[in-house]
């Protein structure tokens, strides 16, 4: 991994003289309010991944968006809650001057072989090489932190209103990224609210999110600084929220991860 | 809700003068190692709910298994992270003995008029009526709490060996109880792990649990004490870990809730 890579450097961290790890946000990963969701939650894990006493890879992360992080420095705060065998359960605070912004849990786990098989399917889609780039836009400034070809539900600033939320398509960092659990954590949060599908960009935010994490080592390896293929649909929209879940596929169909949230919105 | 209902009973929690809460495992309710996770689940979200802090409704709640919970007392200790205009979040340990046992988070809503629609759609289900109720079992003593009538893949402890892990059952609980947010939280973990399935009856169990809440006080009164449908399938299963997701649904078609979780298996 280059050092200087934006992706490194929104989620670099310094350690504290009490324990905790200090961290900033960086303006390319800008979001309408506050920093892209995704990289706040690669932060978390990447804190995890810190601690000396971490082992194992990641195997379950949930981020809870409190409130928004505000522009300038964080201190995160990392605790074991649970050293089992092979698992190892770990809490996340993330902190700016005393209130808790974010929380988080992490889960990471010696993996053992297996009995092994997929029944997730990936989705259909042309190579990546046959699918159009999306153009830069101006609605959110992280987004120029991935290169994005989608297959079907590319947003749309224009009014377009789809009569389902699925978006589905290739995607891989700008500039190119070896993949790793920390760049997988922050792709997962890639499909912006469903709602903007059905309705158009309303007000809207992710609350909480869950990623459960099957890529191994070898299997990020063997991406490297490839295409993943990524697909998600909403459930239900009621009440003013919804919940979304995604797939994300490495190029030979296999599954690196899945991940779903609750969103809020107006509409 | 009737006070003495076993599930009731199960997540029936006496305040401490140092605010902690204290509950006790049922044996009712017991699952092969300490008690089954859906009703820790509903003892969390029954927590949060029972401070007087809380407003709104359960909107995510997720729950880390670290370790065991041993059968007898156990403490919660509920914090308020963040209380936003519309939005509560939460946090919850479950101690005995002064060890973690479990950690959850969990997030309550003010729901507000919306755009709604659903986009996931119920599995096809005869009737309950016309589905046979499965027979008591051994296996572990908590399901026989609930009358279970699986329209596809019913738990077989005979060996058989399915193509693929999906489960579609009408559920409710033994007695009847009117359906409310705890209860809901308990359903969407009867899913035993999808690996059984698959493999038989190996080692296995949840390690983290995150469920979305759909259903509004009026959806869950229009329920009352009549059945859910359930329907949960495995997406990987790989290095003795895999996942799965739920979705719960009343019997005339409204999703009332999603579920996901992450659990370990040898096989």
């Amino acid at each position: 991994v280059t050092v200087d890579h934006p992706f490194d450097e929104a989620i670099a961290l310094t350690r504290l003289d009490d324990g905790r790890l200090r961290g900033s946000t960086h303006p390319a990963w800008a979001n309408m309010v506050g920093p892209f969701g995704g990289i706040t939650a690669a932060a978390c894990l990447h804190a995890v991944a810190s601690e000396t006493d971490c082992v194992g890879t990641p195997l379950a992360l949930t981020v809870n968006f409190a409130a928004p992080v505000a522009d300038g420095d964080y201190d995160l705060s990392v605790k074991p809650v649970r050293i089992n065998r092979t698992n190892q359960h770990w809490t996340v605070e993330l902190l700016q001057g005393g209130d808790v912004k974010t929380t988080a849990s992490a889960i990471f786990a010696t993996r053992r072989d297996s009995w092994s098989d997929a029944e997730a399917q990936p989705p259909h889609a042309p190579p990546p090489e046959d699918v159009p780039v999306a153009e830069e836009s101006d609605f959110v400034t992280w987004l120029r932190n991935y290169e994005m070809r989608f297959v079907e539900g590319a947003l749309s600033l224009d009014g377009d209103v789809h009569e389902q939320s699925t978006s589905t398509l290739w995607l891989r960092p700008v500039p190119v990224r070896p993949l790793d659990h920390a760049g997988l954590a922050a792709m997962c949060d890639v499909f912006f609210p469903r709602v903007f599908l059905r309705r158009g960009p309303v007000p809207a935010g992710t609350i909480s999110l869950t990623t459960y994490f099957h890529a191994t080592p070898a299997e990020l390896a063997d991406v490297a600084e490839g295409y993943l293929l990524g697909s998600a649909r909403a459930n239900r929209f009621s009440g003013g929220y919804s919940d979304q879940s995604a797939t994300m596929w490495s190029r030979d169909g296999t599954l690196l991860a899945t991940s779903h949230q609750i969103v809020y919105f107006k509409a």
